[in-house]
């Protein structure tokens, strides 16, 4: 393999596929990105068996030459080092050459680099896939429903299945869930072309759909992903990213879910959102993020939060409806945040069916997300 | 204590004195910042021992009423939830009343705030200080003074005296010294306004002089520095930072800095910090360090590290001027990008009087700033 390439090109797919090496590896081709050269252009791969991320390089874009190719080839080159110096070279352009036993020759400007490479064909194959689901999604809204729902995973890996989000897809509805036991988000999408696609029990790991996120660019483009039997695949641009499909069977969530409401509260995000933070600052230092909320006769609500140590936080908040009966109510502050965080919408609704069930949020002008937060148990 | 007062003023000097509140306080009443009003205006008071900052938040400036005071009083708050809860609060204008027992109640908006106050009587009074030894300093000169020679303080606590910055002033002559044994940075200031002051030997901790940093407003202020006995006064505009002098003698470091140089070279300084930058990549690798720099008989200088996982990094480098002999030598490239990062020069000069002896680095413009390295003793 010898190679001149241009710089900015190299270090963009680098940063992409670099986010699949797991600095936790103990199989030491895995601590490398690889390198593949034909005339067509320069393909990178890197994997940490769970992801595979591949991105491709062309020759030539838009009648630009990114890579002139003198010899294909290719090597594996140690992950951490590459990403780095790359990034760090003086001249916008790179000469990349690979001798006997791998040992790669890196110049730019009046920088010499010796890299110690690796076989590739030590590097694992990537899973072929059967490309017969395959179904198209914004880039925008693909990571609009990641970071509606990803937020409430478990992170706790004795149950691993919790720490993925959950798809279906039927009827063009492409719905995700996630949940911890402790609180549950669901986000549905309804897409334009599934029409004869359907799946069910689907589950991707929640971390790598958030590596996914960092991958996918700004500006609005269309992703395909292919779901095959334990792997689906993400074709971004000039970018594959597979992810593997978590072993399992997802609970049942919609049994927990109310439909009906002994308690309705419509409320302005923001303001809610702040009152809550500042009663969350003081349930934080008690280390249970209990906050409470009341409804008061006057129509308004009351959050507040206590410390036997350090005091008591009250806020009054109004409300633009409040419907049933009057309700006293604790839950975990920080859980609450989180959805507030992710909800676009300026007013949202709030239902209870009692102190001990489930409370259910809703943005006002979305009907295709809902949060759940279980209520806390306690004596006051 | 019953007051109002806007709530940015407040915000402001709380961040300003809550830098020191140590997070590892054992003795309580530590853990707050005491309030103090009287008619004037509001005094907040915070100590860790070591440093004491006081802020002052007049009644009126320039005819705007700051604090409206209906009675004063004081009262120590715990510092780490006022701090956050202030920030915080939905209004610009804040109550503040202090009840029985210290319980004290702040207002804003439609939030109430009941917080456990402590007994200002219990908190340690300021230090007295006689103001004989007063100089007077810009504080863009004092930052500087301090970025450019407390990054090579020791962190090491088994001498404690090292951890500190020596101060030395005499014929208008203000010295900074720091070293960790292994390299030293020193910076000299001619200051107007100390013709009859001279001291020696004052050593204030490093830490405490980067935090006194984020204190100093941008904009150019006149900064007073009180010298006394044990303890160092800091006046800027209404805030006062009292500082422990450490104990101990600093080490006579005069002797150790070679003043003739068998090796000169004069070199950019953004050409060798980058390229140090990039053989840093590889020998931090190596968890060494260790770069190599070498003159060449073209007359440039080579610049290189290696490591047997891998590989090699080779640089390049021109020359403004090289005088003396030719030569080969090792340091650690960590220390010389400290160096680099602080000297504002586009040129610096390097002396070298052999492998084993301190490597002295200065800016080419500026006969004020000495920085040395002590080599690595390697065996190739």
């Amino acid at each position: 393999m010898k190679i001149r390439i241009l710089k900015h090109e190299l270090n963009e797919s680098i940063q992409h596929v670099s986010k699949a090496i797991s600095s936790r590896t103990t199989i030491p081709i895995l601590t490398g990105i690889k390198l593949e050269v034909n005339f067509q252009g320069m393909t990178l791969t890197a994997s940490d068996t769970d992801i595979s991320i591949q991105a491709f390089i062309p020759a030539e874009d838009h009648d630009k030459q990114i890579v002139q190719i003198d010899r294909p080839g290719s090597v594996v080159l140690p992950a951490k080092f590459f990403v780095e110096i790359i990034k760090k070279l003086p001249s916008q352009e790179i000469e990349m050459e690979v001798k006997e036993g791998f040992q790669t020759l890196i110049r730019s400007g009046s920088t010499d680099i010796q890299m110690v490479g690796l076989d590739p064909e030590e590097f694992p194959v990537l899973p072929s896939i059967e490309e017969d689901q395959i179904i198209m999604i914004p880039g925008d809204l693909l990571k609009n429903m990641i970071k509606q729902t990803a937020f409430s995973i478990s992170t706790n890996e004795t149950s691993p299945i919790l720490t993925g989000i959950l798809w279906n897809l039927s009827d063009n509805q492409f719905k995700f869930v996630a949940t911890d036991r402790h609180r549950l988000a669901s986000r549905t999408a309804v897409l334009d072309s599934a029409d004869n696609i359907r799946f069910s029990n689907i589950v991707i790991s929640g971390k790598t759909l958030n590596e996914l996120s960092k991958i996918i660019p700004d500006q609005n483009t269309m992703i395909e992903i292919v779901v095959a039997d334990n792997q689906v695949l993400f074709k971004i641009d000039r970018i594959l990213f597979y992810s593997r499909i978590l072993d399992g069977t997802y609970p049942d969530t919609s049994k927990i879910i109310p439909t009906t409401y002994k308690t309705e509260l419509v409320l302005d995000t923001k303001k809610l959102s702040d009152s809550i933070d500042r009663a969350y600052l003081l349930s934080r230092e008690e280390k249970t993020n209990i906050v409470r909320l009341q409804t008061m006769e006057d129509g308004t609500i009351e959050i507040s939060s206590s410390s036997s140590e350090l005091g008591k936080v009250t806020e009054q908040l109004e409300v633009a409806k409040f419907e049933g009966d009057p309700l006293r109510i604790s839950f975990n502050s920080k859980y609450m945040l989180d959805v507030l965080k992710v909800v676009e919408s300026q007013q949202l609704h709030i239902g209870f069916t009692g102190a001990m069930s489930p409370i259910i949020i809703k943005p006002l002008d979305d009907s295709q997300s809902l949060y759940l937060i279980l209520p806390y148990r306690t004596t006051n």
